[in-house]
């Protein structure tokens, strides 16, 4: 059997583990700490830095292939593996369009992909001349290392845009900005590519996002209109194709009026090459969940069918409190399962922090329900409220 | 999260590993070897023998429970860890009932289960006298340790009968014999049971077996009887609760006419307390796998819906050939999935054997094809012929 190195110790890494046992294999990681969510799971890991050559040679070294749950490899060392006979799927190639978000844009651009207004920012008058593009509506971005939320402003005003750039620029954060986009709803279309170039494609799935961060993922995405969905679909198997990417590819999509339109249109948002969180629901809703087929895409294996199993899936994710609620998860575990024995909950093993990505849970409707969506969500999203805060949103009381 | 301690080091065990890690945790192994099954993919591995008290008691340190991939674990082992305060699930009074079949066939008459016609055979004269009693359809079986075919024998005569148990009884294995059953088809009923007595049942199963090994599961059993499907699953859940089982059981049926009969009726043959070959189809076939089940189970956790996911699935064991047919296993797992990308394949990172189970496959019926169930079968059958042989059985040759 195949040696899958996995670059990360985060939850990817520990679902990719999951799927990799079933396979006949065990994944190799390099990991940051044994206690790391995946180093828990795992009979082989390498303990290091992913930014010290030295350690991913380690974990490098009689892997078939090499592969991430992070885009935070520098590029000169996927570049060292290479150049020693080493497997990195996907290559620094691909990865950078999704370590550098200007990097990214110009090249979706220059592939007539649909992408809001941009431009590089590299001093104040940059961000001011962009300020008065955009009638004043503007997305700030840090370039690289940005994720959940974390490196994107939205400045109110010319002054703050100015404070802002000033006072990012000096730290030595290589920025961009984008108009900011009237959003109706966010999507994400996910592929699978093989080295061979064998791509498949799960349904579209609408997400929600609070404060920026993935709180839930319906899969397909409910009452999207056919054109868009194939769009989308066409856009994150072309995208992946043309930049070379491998293995699991997530395309994150806002739908949008432009000013004037009737007709909803579709913008990429960002790209994120590795499984993905909206992708999550594939683990009980699609008959090859996104991890299994990470692995199977890295490997240049057969790609597994993407069919969904059931009607829609949800997926709600579970966000560590502002406050620990005091009853244990398992507690909190049970109390779910008691009102709802179909919850599939996922937890990372990860200790509790405020907003910190600890879980999830998928709920998949079962034959007869496929039509009653909104029922599904509000299921799902009482399970991940209880198991965040150990209280029953709807005030629910057990018999 | 709790600690859940898995004597057995097998498949069962793996796949335990996989269901644990999504909820969360991560199973402690006892496990014989590094090399072993489920001590591959495991990062908290006790190396020891089950037969050795002094190990037992260092795996269950600390564990919020100790089970089971196998009934093997001596008895007095097992009251021991009780003795001393740890929770054993199941427990020995239970476990006796699947590591002993002339007390289970005892019990069960006791119960007024249906079984064949049975007697403890401890001389040669009680086997000549059971031989006449049941006009000479007798199968003998060792009370112990048997399993997948070994430790049973259908003797053809008098004569080869009295010289079996001549010489079986003076290598000091205990015996019983039974009434051979003339047969139908087999049936498999499986049921999860917690320590405060919730259950949960899964549609039954028919069951193939090819000298006298699983080969092939089909959930649900197709065409059984509803009065049948029913009286199976009740038998299971009655007999968990009469024997006190905990965790997954698996009552293994005989559906049969009696002599004159003309409805067919069930009987039991074995009885499984732990996962159970005939249960692997749950994996993506329901919405919670026998082996989640089991960790539930034993942990007293509520537990999660037993219900299929789609129409039928049909499950197709992997055995070793006879002879090794050179092409890796991964090759042929490409080769599988080139064919049939709808097939779910199972390893068990075992070295191939002739005979030894190394692997399997599922296959779920998709929507609009549950009435296809021999098509369903033909392509599992197909696709785990090619993985023992790499030829394929209907002499397709890919594009």
């Amino acid at each position: 059997m195949p040696v899958v190195t996995v670059i990360g110790d985060g939850q990817l890494a520990r679902m990719m583990q999951t799927a990799a046992i079933e396979m006949g294999q065990s994944v190799r990681l390099l990991a940051g700490s044994p206690a790391a969510s995946a180093a828990q799971v795992a009979a082989d890991v390498v303990i290091g830095d992913y930014t010290d050559l030295a350690a991913l040679e380690t974990a490098a070294e009689g892997a078939d292939v090499v592969t991430f749950d992070h885009e935070h490899v520098p590029a000169r060392h996927l570049r060292a593996l290479i150049d020693a006979g080493v497997n990195v799927q996907p290559g620094p190639d691909a990865l950078v369009h999704a370590q550098d978000k200007l990097v990214m844009r110009e090249r979706l651009r220059d592939l007539g992909a649909p992408v809001p207004p941009f431009a590089a920012i590299g001093s104040v008058d940059d961000a001011t001349d962009f300020f008065d593009e955009v009638d004043g509506r503007v997305c700030l971005k840090a370039r690289r290392g940005g994720y959940d939320g974390k490196g994107v402003w939205f400045p109110g005003t010319r002054e703050e845009l100015i404070r802002l750039v000033t006072e990012l620029l000096g730290r030595g954060i290589p920025l961009m900005a984008e108009k900011k986009v009237r959003l109706d709803r966010e999507l994400s279309a996910m592929v699978a590519r093989t080295p061979s170039g064998c791509c498949a494609t799960w349904p579209v799935v609408e997400s929600v996002q609070t404060s920026g961060v993935c709180t839930e993922a319906v899969a397909p995405a409910p009452d999207l209109p056919p054109r868009l969905a194939e769009q989308a679909e066409k856009l994150a198997v072309e995208i992946a194709a043309e930049l070379g990417v491998t293995g699991v590819f997530a395309v994150e999509i806002f739908l949008t009026h432009a000013d004037g339109d009737d007709e909803a249109r579709i913008l990429v948002n960002e790209l994120a090459m590795r499984p993905h969180n909206t992708g999550h629901w594939t683990q009980d809703g699609s008959r090859t969940s996104q991890f299994e087929q990470h692995i199977r895409a890295v490997l240049d294996l057969p790609l597994g069918s993407p069919d969904p199993v059931g009607g829609t899936t949800v997926m709600a994710n579970v966000l560590g409190a502002d406050e620990d609620p005091g009853q244990s998860m398992h507690a909190r575990m049970i109390e779910v399962w008691n009102r709802f024995p179909d919850a599939k909950i996922h937890m990372y093993g990860k200790d509790w922090r405020p907003g910190r990505k600890i879980g999830h849970v998928n709920l998949v409707a079962g034959p007869g329900h496929d039509g009653d969506v909104p029922e599904l969500r509000r299921r799902a999203r009482l399970a991940a409220h209880y198991l965040v805060h150990a209280t029953w949103a709807d005030g629910w009381i057990s018999d």
